[in-house]
């Protein structure tokens, strides 16, 4: 067909099977093993479907504020999108517009280079060491912008603020996104250094510590500035991305902060022992800090754990890249899905 | 500050305004003036809050199935996006990657040269002639490209399926969108060619007629090589676009046809009354065939009666643009909202 010469062709992203069976322990997208902050129960049982005829607020408000004063911040530092993915496909499209290549690592979330091939965007891959650490002088050379996560995805592994900070700092002529969509599971966040630096974008997510992944929500935070030309992108392609659910909804899942430190606890603390149990059982894995363990073992190859998980209808992560193609992504689930899990692979090797 | 020179600046979309007061008359964006299906109640009362902790389906079957069953198409033939400007927007990125200009309306929907000028592409306006009718001949000649809603915005006017037949059929070498987002208030789809021509896309919503306007769902409709290619960049910018309450409810809208045809005749009725009251006011306006009246008075100024009606609390869209900034968008309400416009008019003239 003669139209298809006009065609931005595309290697998409393929995101983690979402089986449709109710009965399968699912630790392979990294979702919140617990259910959103019980307040939303009643807000969706309060919610009137006859205001679903009316646009939502295009700006977000509410949503907006409600980040704002959790992070105390001003409005005007936040920006609202539909997940974390969005909010960084637009910021991609937004400030990476040099002609010099952006750096991620070799060893990431495997959507920046989709991203970066969609909107025709140089990039170059920068190595992680031997221990799956971002190796900070990649970083300390020209380029036309910088994206990584912190922690480290699919791997788990944080790096310290003060190394994050070198980096912003090195590259004030260009933006740095620090994507910490598991920032909540033992990392400190760069949101601190927001002031300092006008040049760094802070994102993260609903869909992992808040528990809300089947609502699509995803903020940035930075200077206003950098805000601002976010919000004229996103108002140049759809004004009303949130919809009215996810307005109402969200705001109830930052308000109970009392519910997130206690589910974030509750994860932490069974990831430990998932943790002790995978090295007991020949695991080995970067000491994650997220709510997911990176594994490889030492005699059994991760493809057959994973196809004998699924057997056992334990879907984990399995990613056939280099490098990486004899590891497992296993979400941390709840202490029952983790013995689970642990009673399946005991009984494997 | 440096970075500010790889920066995307653009000039972004003006949505219209969405105020916040509950006591206005709003008939400024073409939302429906009454509530979704009453079965969306129930289904948001049923809705398991727990589920929100899980990422909905990137494909969005179910939505997707209910539509492809409504217009007796098959699953692959059909596309959804957060409202119709997420489906246009991507469609954009997606197909006119021409060097050559894409054509639309001197006067029509104002996001169409936004998203050009967002993804760079070249675009060339086609007068209306002055019954702001589009001028077949001029979208028959060479072109990156060809998109215009039918009926027009802002000017609702319809134009004949065979008009637009033989704009698809001349253009077969590059895609052609009907932007359908009015069409169910008296126009005749196009979707009955998407079989015979396989550069045609179909664009509708459930903003309008659906009454949904606050749970963002557009949808497109075209062949499958179409189809396909699109969610190729769907998935290369966000894997998850529908939240799981848009899939859940958005089924419904689509599921009771019979209230669907029932809130579309009583908007087509009041339509009709406000016509020949406003006619009787000395309003003149183009047939409207949507949900929303272009006028224009002989002797009051449009932005004078805009902001009059402001006072009076009733919103109506006005467009301060070359050729129509004499005119009043006036979205077609309930029989009692429409009576109380008539009424703030008479007592202005």
């Amino acid at each position: 067909m003669e139209w298809e010469k006009n065609v931005r062709k595309v290697v998409p992203y393929t995101p983690g099977e979402q089986p449709k069976e109710k009965d399968i322990i699912k630790l392979n997208t990294n979702e919140c093993p617990y259910p959103p902050a019980p307040g939303v129960r009643g807000l969706l049982e309060q919610m009137d479907y006859e205001d679903f005829r009316l646009y939502p607020s295009p700006s977000a408000d509410s949503l907006v504020c409600a980040l704002a004063e959790y992070y105390h911040l001003d409005a005007s530092q936040v920006f609202v999108g539909v997940g974390s993915d969005d909010v960084i496909a637009q910021a991609f499209l937004t400030f990476f517009n040099s002609k010099k290549p952006i750096l991620f690592p070799d060893i990431t979330y495997s959507f920046y280079d989709v991203w970066a091939e969609l909107y025709r965007i140089p990039y170059e891959r920068q190595p992680l060491d031997a221990d799956f650490r971002i190796r900070k002088e990649d970083y300390l050379k020209d380029n036309g912008g910088i994206i990584f996560p912190n922690p480290n995805a699919p791997t788990g592994v944080l790096e310290d603020l003060s190394m994050i900070e070198e980096i912003v700092a090195y590259n004030k002529d260009r933006v740095v996104m620090i994507d910490e969509a598991y920032i909540d599971f033992g990392g400190k966040s760069a949101l601190e250094l927001i002031e300092k630096y006008d040049n760094l974008l802070v994102i993260q997510t609903f869909s992992k510590s808040r528990a809300m992944a089947g609502m699509r929500i995803g903020y940035a935070m930075g200077q206003p500035e950098l805000i601002r030309y976010l919000n004229d992108v996103k108002f140049s392609v759809n004004s009303y991305t949130m919809n009215r659910p996810s307005l109402i909804l969200g705001v109830e899942a930052v308000r109970d902060d009392d519910y997130f430190r206690r589910i974030v606890g509750m994860i932490i603390s069974t990831r430990e022992w998932m943790k002790k149990e995978l090295s007991g059982l020949g695991f080995s894995f970067p000491d994650s800090q997220s709510n997911f363990i990176f594994a490889t073992h030492e005699k059994y190859p991760a493809k057959e754990l994973f196809e004998y998980l699924k057997t056992k209808k334990i879907y984990v992560r399995y990613f056939a890249q280099p490098r990486i193609d004899n590891y497992l992504r296993i979400t941390v689930g709840t202490d029952d899905e983790a013995k689970a899990l642990i009673d399946a692979l005991k009984s494997y090797l």
